[in-house]
């Protein structure tokens, strides 16, 4: 995929997923399907970030998916070997060039370095990179 | 904010976006606000990712938004001086730990390797990280 002349962008974690969810196999597919509440834990440089942010808001986290293969291009959509595979840019597959999970939550509590979500399908110690508010325009009120 | 026990992770574009929107100062802050119709380029080893994306689909695009500084916690909301600092993850700035740039635009023409969408803000040059289906979640449907 990439060549000598690409770029690379470093990440660096600003936050953990404290979650009971313990394997991908307890995972719900989508955070609408029953994920449990969880706590997303901050770097402690990094909290002046979450200044403005209230219990209710809904919110958009980036998560880095470390566990998957970065090489698979089509995938059979919700790993469901009867529908036939798609490119992975058409699916939400966690394998993907760039493994960045995408994750509207609803923001529960805020206490200190902490915050709790609610609707989150990341497992537990998942690396967040970004936490975002919701915009019109991502719901597609323009 | 990182420390030595910290993990990086490495992303590589899988695209470049083609626009008319040159600077910063041109583009729109937001893409509801007029931006120009934009050629998203892809490299090539990705191209089978693509597969299944049609015209008139919804997709979010990530983008790595190189050009700001990713020291800066809290910002004046859109730029604007007289509204009082916030943190940047309850904004949408640029200016963030890591600079992912969230994008939901409207696939136009797909064309090989160029796939051309509407309603894009980012500028001339900017990095394409992945490119994801919109989901009935992500826009508030549960």
């Amino acid at each position: 995929m990439s060549g000598p002349q690409q770029p690379q962008f470093e990440l660096t974690p600003v936050a953990m997923v404290q979650s009971p969810l313990a394997d991908l196999d307890s995972a719900p597919n989508q955070g609408d399907e029953g994920a449990p509440p969880a706590w997303i834990v901050f770097e402690r440089g990094v909290i002046g970030a979450l200044d403005g942010i209230r219990p209710g808001d809904e919110v958009i986290l980036l998560t880095w998916l470390d566990r998957v293969s970065r090489d698979v291009l089509r995938v059979h959509p919700r790993g469901d070997e009867s529908r036939p595979r798609q490119g992975v840019f058409s699916t939400r597959s966690p394998a993907r060039p760039n493994p960045i999970g995408l994750h509207r939550v609803k923001v529960d509590a805020l206490d200190g370095s902490r915050m709790r979500v609610l609707g989150l399908e990341a497992i537990d110690g998942t690396p967040v990179l970004d936490v975002k508010p919701v915009l019109s325009a991502d719901i597609g009120e323009r």
